[in-house]
């Protein structure tokens, strides 16, 4: 698959995972790669976008915000500072702690004339493939961010290969809600399958009140659940929640403290059918597992899930549960997400209340 | 659920997932913690195991041999060392990097008035949950053990709590043989059950010709696949698993290299429906994901597995694929695996010539 090239580079021909763009001496995918190849010519699958705002990953942002702290107080500077680096040394903005990177909106700049993706030049996109995968350069410093929120006005390009994922904004609603919905698309999506292999069940979405979270207990209801639980960890959000009305009923507890967890769930008419895991924090397998009944599954969202720790931690517990890594990517997602945003007021709220 | 005690430690009570011996701060379950009560006295429902036979996991004993290896040459009694220091700190057998432990065999010392286990002093058992969260206290200083082998004589004893599993060793297989084949008993389980799912699936087992790669590959074809494909390292192990006539295909493949994987897995009838990886080395996720057909299921049975690579990595090849976290407990796995092992002549060559 791979041709050595005589002058410019050692492929002439690309590959649509974007094999051709890794720079690291061993065989690996763009996500798994160290370096890749940002420069700005594009190989005939693939499309140039000039970005305007790069959306950090909750879990990656958390990282590097607490990570940059003094006293509590985080150093939005050097949050910056850090960012600056790691997509200059990389390639593209990975999180070298958390592996995860986030997604942008743009322009399509450039369109190759072996691309697949349907894009048009002009027209303004979001990528729904992850930044720790995405080949990007930034122009401008980042002098127009101030560090201290996910969301990051940027000038500079990307580049999305033959085979990738990106969604045409939509008009009805602003650039910025449009890529929070986006963000986290692949939720509601593969709840709502999952929802549809049992018969009327119970669902417990963990961090129900989150933009993940909010959205897959609206898919979850449309999908046919016959009990819907958030649970939330304060006050504050379970108000808001309740406020939202999309969930039966609304619980309090540390998703992190597995027995608190699973005893909430149980008092709101649990064990979960299906239980969905939608906080960044660590930690939270054991409790997920304790809260679903037997021969329910748990889908884990959240990038801070170890692998290790739900494998062990089900089998610890005898618990016949199967356990699903969220995969950002089904089919459909970006369409079914903004819809049920557009469906249901209490998401569109809830997304609005964290803009 | 948890009483304070007045004078003989917190809990009066036990709590069936072993929360009561978690000597940590915050709440979280044995798995999860850093310190375990490894006290001799056992609660009402628990039981106190004799200790003959320590199985390290493979991923931790790799872990733990190449970190104290020089020059490219194990030091046994470095390694004895980390594992006596492990197992006194943390009142268990946990790999502090990789987060697994293993497996033990012993004979059932005292069973507590109130266990539903099943079990009777005297009879020999292996417990079928990790070490990882197993109460365990090493009393000869592992001075059988020279270090260089997963497999470890020792003396002490273990605890198992109200909600936990161990199997009876069968009469008509050796104890080391037997421990070989529970320790992995979850794999061949899971996977016939995710192949019941499908119609007459084309199945790639990464690793075939290991021991979860062996018991799977049996269990496929028992549970309707129609072509199941062996993915191994090298010449040797192709011999090896062409010998044991449990796969249609076996194809020489490094699955670490994306490619690589997805090219020989494609060459031999693939994408497969069902990917099963069974190799304890990092970096196979995106080789999985690309060597499986759209709708596809990955089930990761390696504890090298990363959750954010699987995850991101699915998303970024815009694969609408499945990916199960192995849970290393299904109901009936120990009888399955063994079962297995009885009926297939290739699945016991495999097992006994890793012996």
């Amino acid at each position: 698959m791979s041709v050595p090239m005589t002058d410019s580079g050692p492929w002439t021909t690309s590959d649509p995972t974007g094999l051709h763009r890794v720079l690291d001496d061993r065989v690996v995918l763009p996500q798994a790669a160290q370096h890749l190849d940002a420069r700005r010519e594009i190989w005939p699958d693939e499309v140039r976008i000039r970005v305007e705002t790069l959306n950090l990953d909750a879990a990656s942002f958390r990282q590097l915000e607490g990570k940059h702290s003094v006293d509590g107080q985080p150093d939005g500077d050097a949050v910056r500072g850090e960012v600056l680096q790691i997509v200059a040394e990389r390639g593209k903005m990975q999180n070298p702690v958390t592996g995860s990177g986030g997604m942008l909106i743009g322009t399509v700049d450039e369109v190759g004339s072996q691309s697949t993706l349907g894009l048009a030049v002009g027209e303004r996109v979001a990528t729904l493939v992850s930044l720790s995968l995405t080949p990007l350069l930034i122009e401008d410093g980042l002098e127009r961010w101030d560090g201290r929120s996910e969301q990051v006005p940027a000038d500079g390009y990307a580049i999305l290969f033959g085979r990738s994922i990106a969604a045409k904004l939509p008009d009805d609603l602003s650039a910025r809600l449009s890529l929070a919905v986006l963000d986290v698309c692949g939720a509601p999506a593969l709840t709502a399958r999952v929802i549809a292999e049992y018969d009327a069940p119970t669902v417990a979405v963990i961090g129900g009140a989150g933009k993940s979270g909010s959205l897959s207990l609206a898919a979850a209801r449309d999908a046919g659940a016959a009990r819907v639980i958030g649970v939330v960890p304060h006050a504050p959000e379970a108000g808001a929640l309740r406020n939202a009305r999309l969930a039966d009923e609304v619980v309090i507890a540390d998703a992190r403290d597995p027995v608190a967890l699973r005893d909430a769930v149980a008092a709101a008419g649990g064990p979960a059918d299906v239980t969905v895991v939608c906080v960044d924090v660590p930690g939270c397998e054991g409790g997920a597992i304790l809260a679903t009944a037997q021969r329910g599954t748990v889908i884990f969202f959240s990038m801070a899930t170890s692998f290790s720790a739900a494998a062990l931690g089900a089998e610890g517990l005898a618990a016949d549960v199967r356990m699903l890594v969220g995969n950002g990517y089904t089919p459909g997602h970006a369409d079914c997400a903004l819809d049920l945003l557009r469906r249901h007021d209490g998401v569109r709220q809830l997304f609005e209340r964290r803009l």
